[in-house]
């Protein structure tokens, strides 16, 4: 096979496993590239055929010279961001699956929110300030990651105590809806132009997933305010009249990308954080514009993949299998930057 | 193959996923038939053979005419009886997997209930009036889909509040059971005259199931009023020591069936739609007698289907198997309608 | 196959039709042994070549005289104890996999504590009195099984009115981590002397699982007192980035079983149950050392199993396939008791 020439390499850390996987899975070597103390935990797993230690993330400058001119292709991931920033990818050298443009409107809350508005699908209400809110909001710190750095406020009064542990850090104020949360995994392929549904999650919350367990005259006791830490995902499946929308939503945003960001706009892996509300009606939190943790959930495929493909065939894999038919189509630089 | 010749048919929502691409696995052509906003979706699927388009769900019987005589057998689900009611589901010409002498069993709230208590499985206590209620109880509309049109109510003057919004509509005052759902999804087969557990889920409710993640103290000041609009489903497995009751229950109400309703009674997919207490007392609140939408989790098989086939064997899967054996050995009559 | 020659039995319950559908896969023979009232559920398994009933659990002893010689390999798992006590454990006759010592660590709970202590993962405080308890606290007493006899407090008057309902039994008082639960399912492996993930779960308990779905205001009518009854489980996934901690967990407990109990230690499966708090920090509040229930929703393998094997491997399939191997290289009494 053509693709056994080429190797496929990410960092340590956030589906690293997935990704490397599904290369192996598909007929590429792995590069796993990582710091000392995670060097003997990514060495367990036999899919991984290298892991290339380097002393912090800051020193990867450096390794990436020595990887030159050896056909590996960087599958970036939901840690990339937080370990190099968005002008540490941008000056990667080394060939990067997706658009790297992408990331600016990626970390950009406001440029954010103008995509995913102008998409037309549904978002919801951001409050410029305080004095116009409609309560409960949702108080989000614009570097929040992970879940960590969100608050939930009931009045103007809570939110002046609580805004002060931002510390100045700038925010978003959003109408905090009540509803339950749903996170979709697409696929657009640059070479088919289709839109798949890989799979769906709800992410796993510490403490917001287990104040449900403690009855309510406890938490008057204890006071316990919710974070939204994520540590992990559990799957879901959804209505099967509400997946036409799903479908078309991510359409929405990639057809709006291609205009907004550049003509090759927005592809490969990517999610949308939604709100199913009581009326059915689906409302766009976030989007990740890469692989998101939740599809760790689906190494061996979901009920989604599985409608799509016969082998087992998870996010991760099914980059890799993008990568492959590029090759085998001669068409690899539409999907690198 | 002989089910070659045959094309198992069924109605874009619900499960009609899952139902088609059983039937293609197991060898059978594939006709979905929809109104025209969701053709484009279903057309996405590789195993959907046809897609037919009609223009409101009031003109199927037109369509069926010409349908009539192609070895075309449809394979009802959740959505037939809210898009055609029961007696337009008695109505069709075509071949009808199931038997629709259920349906009046199902879609009666008394004699649904009949049914379940004379199968001899737990129930909770129903109440004609609120008079005689004991707290909490939760109310439910007759014609209620989908879980919208149901409340909790915790005394008789909240319940005279709440039941003004049913606008003079039908209702049944339930005990309200404190434990936690299971729905259990059953196949029985009238070739072989056994229960087959395929698996299990609970359903995710918007926003039942975003309440517990809002601290007490936030839903005083909001007021937020729980809804159960069921948008998804996840899956579950139950503790062992409890299994052999369940297949006991699906055998109960099927026995049931034979006696009350006529002597096929009730066969195919159907689900127990329970609540688990801390005395570990399993109560069926209502009983789904055709495939629920729980099962689109195990388009790929669950842990349970596992342990009968080596195939990924899903619900859907299982009817068009069911099917197959039926004209291999010359038995289709047996679960046609 | 050599391993043909071996028959692998378990008890009729908890796990036993993940561990006899492992046996059977790797390809073993099969017994399930199990009083009267069960017999009927587990003959309808295809994968059980033999049921085996005995009258009540304490004719085993007889039953077990019957079956020696016969290459009869025993697996235990959660209900041995509950059946048997750790006494009629250590008495059984027939080869046993697993190390019987460990039985009186897990028994006891200050036994446990302290190897889990000093294996050094993180534990939660235990109070020696109600006196110098930091509130809120779970209150576990000694023989609590499958999650009944615990119950939470937020004072020492609450608590004082509770213990009441102990009747005498002897009690731990442990610090009540806020934080959500995970239980991860681990494999040690005596010929390799590594360390496996095999998958991941949370437990589904009545009615702390259904209170979260009841508005605040509804548990101040209806009082509603938590209770942990395990009648379930739901998949889980970890995030990637506390995975390496998770496999070490596992390392060190196993490391320390090798000096606190004997030089074998704890082998086969066994299960760290812990709480993951907004800081991302893992505490490890019991250890099951033996499959926990949690693993039969793997009976087709997990996202981590299948890091591993390219067969569907389950945690019961997986002590089958090192007892395979153990025949295989000469070194089955490394695993027997």
């Amino acid at each position: 096979m053509k693709n056994s020439r080429y190797t496929i390499a990410t960092l340590g850390s956030h589906s690293a496993l997935q990704i490397l996987k599904g290369a192996h899975d598909e007929g590429f070597k792995t590069l796993l590239i990582t710091t000392p103390s995670r060097k003997e935990f990514y060495q367990r797993f036999p899919f991984i055929d290298q892991v290339l230690v380097i002393e912090s993330f800051s020193r990867f400058p450096e390794a990436e010279k020595k990887l030159k001119n050896k056909n590996i292709i960087i599958i970036p991931h939901g840690s990339f961001v937080a370990y190099f920033g968005v002008e540490g990818n941008k000056k990667m050298t080394l060939p990067y699956f997706g658009n790297k443009k992408v990331l600016d409107f990626e970390a950009d809350r406001k440029k954010q929110g103008s995509w995913l508005r102008s998409s037309g699908i549904k978002v919801p209400k951001e409050f410029a300030t305080i004095g116009e809110a409609e309560f409960p909001v949702i108080v989000k710190s614009y570097g929040a990651a992970g879940g960590a750095g969100y608050f939930l406020s009931s009045s103007k009064k809570d939110f002046k105590s609580k805004i002060k542990n931002f510390d100045g850090e700038k925010y978003l104020i959003q109408q905090y809806l009540v509803g339950v949360p749903l996170y979709i995994h697409y696929f657009y392929s640059p070479l088919t132009n289709k839109i798949e549904i890989m799979s769906m999650d709800r992410r796993y919350e510490t403490n917001a997933d287990a104040i449900g367990r403690i009855p309510s005259r406890y938490q008057r006791d204890v006071r316990i305010e919710p974070s939204f830490v994520v540590v992990g995902n559990s799957p879901l499946v959804l209505r099967e009249s509400l997946l036409p929308e799903a479908f078309r939503m991510g359409e929405q945003v990639v057809a709006e990308s291609k205009k907004k960001i550049d003509n090759r706009g927005l592809f490969g892996p990517f999610c949308l954080e939604t709100i199913i509300t009581p009326g059915q009606e689906i409302y766009t939190i976030e989007i990740s514009a890469r692989i998101v943790a939740g599809t760790n959930l689906f190494i061996e495929g979901s009920p989604y993949s599985s409608l799509f493909y016969k082998e087992p065939m998870s996010t991760g894999r099914r980059i890799a299998r993008e990568i492959k038919l590029g090759i085998e189509n001669h068409k690899l630089e539409l999907m690198l930057d």
